[in-house]
């Protein structure tokens, strides 16, 4: 399992992971026995030990890349909102945390203060709905930093978790166990660098199939928050044994985090489930084999672990998952995809 | 006293203080009973009220600002990290709180491993000397976004405090009351748009005065870490009536976020008491006024407000406080200062 708390966004993908690698001495070096390092990597983890009971912070910061360049071409600006709120308390939620509040971070060269209010409105009603305050944070303007029109929207999220409840557990998958997935809204937050390309040229405002949404309308729809699903999933009696939120690196990259040495993910992706915008996007990007599962979340926002006793009460808990495979035995890659 | 917990940066302050006033009611419409939102403003306030005790997380995000071209500029990274661990931490102190983690966000066009290296091992000897964790954080690579070579560099901390030794306590001010300073190490991070400015054309290798630091040096100093002097301050027993942090706004914005409405600040400025880099930077600005007072921290990085009968104790716990003026009564500005 990885266990850095980092994580790194962008294009060159090899000198941000060198630039992780160069960077764990110096971060572990920061760490007492309150860090639970080791657990999870979506959020960092921080034990309240002088406290009675076993409560557990859980952070993590991350932007919402450059959707931002999209959301501010097109004047979507309170989507943006919700986009970074979610990201970071799906982020969290995997590690069973509960989200106790928010901070923004909104830089861009040129304020506009109809703009500002548009995203935080939207990150004030995304906060609401995921039982979050939103504590506080800075609005910044750097002409010379960002380029012309640039906006970049960061957050960062602290939740709580009691440590006996903590996700994931990968000591007890094992072969068999089911992978259940919950289908995202759209891209999310990932992906936005290749979806731009794909798009260039085309009229966002055209549908994206007869009867379907704009284009626009399909690749901005807001990261969705899985907060009430799992909730009711918890509430059901069910003892998830772990989750991964498909961000960046898709169900490729994400999966294998929450997962023990030993054991795979067996993925069969039905290819008419794929939502219609991903089949574009593959079509218009020109991606070929899996390349796909890395770069999108291609219709799965998170992938649930359960025992397979579980399945059909999971199920009348949480309509909407759907099965997307089993934990078979490690032979190579930590994850295999078969497209059907 | 000013209760949002919003802060803004930059160049046009109208707009970002539009911005900011735009955004209150949505921001206050995520707090539950936790949110103690009106006790001060540096840090946002987050009572952790289903455990025993009255712990409050203290939460604040900043970024180094445009200080982050300059130091890039130099190949000065590692004080960049020193800057935005230093920054959130004094920004939480003057609350009380003790720092418990930091989560950075470094976004550029174009990730240099090496120079994120710097970065975070700054940010980690600054959290070591802090005593927090470096619990995450996020690299990110966006080229649309951000100028050729430019950085942000964003932090978010995360703190604690007990509820009953919270501050400021504006009630406790009364006229009389001794306001000191403690020195800054240069213009900790801000004013660095007019800094900027105010050094084009100039060597800055050249020394800022004979057998002085080069201007280089002096302008990139890190910011300065008060955790050891107000530990000290307090373990001789002195009850500190309030701190404020002096960041982008100067003398004149920070010290009225903890005053009492009937009570102003009289600072008595001794002119050959400011560094001789804060005269510079006046005189090639061109600065007029008081105008220095709110671009700049002109030497003083924290003000203390202390009880008279506090004094000498103060000035033996801390040698480096310096007696900066008293409260008196408020009639008109919350600030007055007087150079001599």
């Amino acid at each position: 399992m990885e266990t850095s708390l980092y994580k790194e966004a962008g294009v060159d993908i090899d000198a941000a992971t060198d630039a992780v690698d160069r960077i764990k001495p110096a971060v572990r070096s920061t760490y007492g026995p309150e860090v639970l390092a080791d657990v999870g990597s979506f959020g960092g983890l921080f034990a309240l030990q002088n406290l009675p009971g076993q409560p557990v912070l859980v952070a993590s910061t991350d932007s919402v890349g450059t959707k931002a360049e999209l959301g501010a071409r097109l004047g979507r600006w309170s989507s943006l909102g919700h986009d970074i709120v979610n990201h970071c308390v799906n982020d969290i939620l995997v590690q069973n945390a509960r989200p106790l509040f928010f901070l923004d971070y909104l830089a861009t060269s040129k304020v506009s203060p109809a703009a500002i209010e548009e995203i935080v409105v939207g990150i004030a009603e995304a906060c609401r709905f995921a039982g979050c305050a939103l504590l506080g944070g800075e609005i910044a303007e750097m002409p010379g930093v960002y380029t012309d029109g640039a906006y970049d929207i960061v957050g960062s999220i602290v939740g709580l978790v009691d440590r006996t409840t903590l996700l994931p557990h990968p000591e007890q998958m094992q072969e068999g166990d089911l992978l259940f997935g919950m289908p995202s809204s759209g891209p999310h937050t990932n992906g936005y660098t290749l979806i731009r390309k794909a798009l260039a040229g085309k009229d966002l405002e055209q549908p994206l199939h007869d009867g379907g949404p704009t284009i626009a309308d399909a690749v901005l729809a807001p990261h969705r928050c899985y907060v009430p699903e799992i909730d009711r999933i918890q509430a059901a009696g069910i003892g998830l044994k772990g989750m991964a939120h498909i961000t960046g690196g898709g169900l490729l990259d994400n999966t294998p985090r929450v997962l023990p040495d030993q054991l795979a993910a067996e993925f069969v992706i039905e290819s008419e489930r794929i939502p219609v915008l991903f089949q574009r996007l593959v079509q218009w990007s020109g991606m070929q084999g899996l390349e796909p599962f890395r770069v999108l979340n291609m219709g799965v926002g998170m992938v649930l672990i359960v025992d397979p006793a579980d399945a059909s009460t999971l199920q009348t808990a949480a309509p909407e998952a759907f099965p997307l495979g089993k934990l078979v035995a490690r032979d190579g890659d930590p994850v295999r995809i078969r497209q059907i």
